[in-house]
């Protein structure tokens, strides 16, 4: 067993987080994560309607009696979600953890603490989790150049990003981007962090309802295999690297719009991608640490062997190295 | 003390290294570094001439009867430095240890072999690392995307290359880029390294022969303060971000060629930054660890600080986790 002052905090039994992903945070995963006694999130806008979500977390309540939480990203936009009705939704259905990443939190809190809810903010900068720190979010989630889908602009991997965030947070911080295994999660911890988020490793585990081709081909593909789209745009996304995401990158290379690759990267292509395994529809998010991923497990065994592998390296091969 | 394959295998008290810097591995670095316990190396070509080399490496053995090393840069060039030379410099000083960085060290083998060396090589991908291992090196040293000078262009940083390496090495294996102080070191061990090499870590204390207002800046400076150059040219180079470094960047970024910035770039306006503390005089490398930087301490105090704050983080924080 593996106490951190995240696991204390948010009565959790292991330092490990199954963050959001769009069309994957969905009730089977996140319960499984769950019972696995790790801290699971349903992705509020993978549900089309705040209606639809609340069926969902009935869903995945019947699944656990553990926690979990829901994230709400609010990435700009200019037909924005109904926000406020996706975080009601939330609320209403006693859920009592949420994960807002994308902008800002600030709006969101006053309505989610009042309600008793504990916030984790993610976001890519020190700027940004001292500024989320200082308008009274639970914890941080900080998220290195690593990860798939939203990297921000600076950078900075967790190597460099979670030491320096460690410095000025004093709540609870997770590390995200670049997790996957037993050797993350002790570096994380070494680092500064109180234990780790991880999506492209969650997305590739038996419970995820995604197409096993995806799966596969995460397996397939080492450190090298994603691309960072939208950097002309200054919205850098990380995806798996296919013909699409390579057609981006030279349509943006090439001075392109957005309105050039609109219909590429729409997110109904990246839909068809995990749910028909066709893996050259769109662009679907995938990170580096799919270099790190060999395998499918359940979300048992992964936790099990992740948490078992950390133990045994804290109390084996780095004991031993204290001579 | 932290004892591992790596302080074995290279008969030093410390899995710390202090690696090749252009201007900055000269002899009473070196030797303070040796004398702390950890590995210094001599860097070959911030000496005009292979004689030079001799008389540097005689310096440092007055001022230390510890191991140390010297660097070999052998980056691709149109009129190359006199390499062999330099090789044969190294072995008839008695040298014991080399550091090959830059290309594919398998010419300079042999010879180095031959003389009884240990070579270590310094690669920035798992790919080149596998090679180097095969042809017969002793150890490798990977280098993340986060360092100063040249991360290759691959972009994967260390906590995704460490262990992708880790799984693909056998040989001992250093972790380089990023690392700053005992968080990092730590991190390190546990993603599968055997210890961890620092640049500007090192270039950041009393005893290297640059001006103080380069130390000023390195402590002044964040994790966002580098910038990326020579990307156009696939010849990427990570340097702190100064007037100079901006306007190189610009030019590339409107298209120029290596002509329109070779005077901008040139070693000599280096040197300048570095002897003279112009920092807008020229191009200088510095990491994105430059974040984890706060103090200018002596070598001797850097070196007890990290060894004694690891073994304080395994011994204590991260055991305290394991419940």
């Amino acid at each position: 067993m593996l106490r951190t002052r995240f696991t204390e905090a948010f009565g959790i039994e292991h330092p490990i987080v199954q963050g959001g992903m769009m069309w994957v945070g969905r009730a089977e995963l996140v319960a499984a994560v769950a019972n696995a006694g790790a801290l699971g999130f349903i992705t509020a806008l993978t549900q089309p309607t705040p209606a639809d979500l609340r069926t969902e977390i009935a869903r995945a309540r019947d699944l656990t009696d553990k926690p979990f939480g829901v994230n709400l990203t609010i990435l700009p936009s200019i037909t924005p979600p109904p926000y406020e009705e996706y975080r009601q939704a939330i609320i209403d259905s006693g859920v009592t953890i949420v994960e807002i990443a994308g902008a800002n939190p600030e709006t969101h809190l006053p309505h989610l603490k009042d309600a008793g809810v504990k916030v984790i903010h993610k976001c890519t900068s020190v700027r940004h989790a001292v500024k989320a720190q200082r308008v009274g979010v639970d914890a941080i989630s900080i998220d290195g150049f690593e990860c798939a889908g939203h990297p921000g602009e600076n950078d900075i991997p967790g190597l460099v990003l979670i030491p320096a965030a460690a410095r000025e947070i004093d709540i609870p911080m997770l590390a995200s981007g670049g997790f996957a295994d037993a050797r993350g999660l002790v570096a994380a911890l070494a680092l500064g962090a109180d234990g780790v988020n991880m999506g492209t490793r969650f997305l590739c585990t038996r419970e995820s309802a995604i197409h096993p081709k995806v799966k596969e081909q995460i397996v397939a593909n080492s450190e090298l295999d994603t691309q960072l789209i939208f950097r002309t745009l200054r919205n850098t996304a990380r995806v798996a690297d296919n013909s699409i995401s390579r057609k981006v990158v030279e349509i943006e290379r090439a001075g392109g719009t957005f309105d050039d690759v609109r219909e590429l990267v729409s997110g109904q292509r990246g839909r068809k991608v995990f749910e028909d395994g066709d893996l050259e529809a769109g662009i679907w998010s995938s990170g580096m640490c799919q270099g790190l991923i060999h395998d499918v497990p359940t979300v048992a065994e992964l936790v099990a062997r992740i948490v078992g592998e950390a133990e045994d390296l804290i109390t084996g091969a780095l004991t031993d190295i204290v001579a």
